[in-house]
């Protein structure tokens, strides 16, 4: 149960795209390219990192779970409980869109 | 219950950000300025429109929830069941950001 002082933070969308993803050790495994949202219900149905390439060419795109982030205050971005081997053995998608 | 026919739309964040509002009657209302998402459940909290003022001067702004607003595919935007008469009554804000 959170506690009292666990206030609900809120992000800007535009904030959210762009942020970076760590890992548990602060390496920076990529970051969030796009959030897909369910239209009905408002709620985020994934976010998808981009890793990988070099100025954009050659980038790998994941979807990640919205429950798999959590803000970090001191990096500055999102921590995923994960790494980055985890992701190559997974499916990767060149550009989406 | 919706029918099974019924399929859930996902949407990405990037293009809801400017997407134009109409009321019942297709008039158009304003646009998608920004939407502020929940962190912890990933879920909308509440759509910011943008309406009025001339080249990005003098706009005015306004919360909406998420639930208020629903996309009609032949507007290519989306609808909310409220006009521009009960947004002058209620509080504006200036550029928030």
């Amino acid at each position: 149960m959170d506690t009292v002082a666990d206030t609900s933070r809120l992000i800007a969308a535009d904030k959210v795209q762009g942020a970076k993803i760590y890992n548990a050790t602060g390496d920076n495994l990529g970051s969030i390219d796009e959030i897909m949202i369910d239209e009905k219900s408002g709620k985020i149905a994934y976010a998808i990192m981009s890793f990988g390439g070099f100025l954009g060419i050659g980038s790998q795109y994941h979807p990640l779970p919205w429950s798999m982030l959590r803000y970090d205050a001191n990096l500055g971005g999102y921590v995923v409980n994960a790494d980055r081997a985890q992701f190559k053995g997974a499916p990767a998608y060149g550009r989406w869109h």
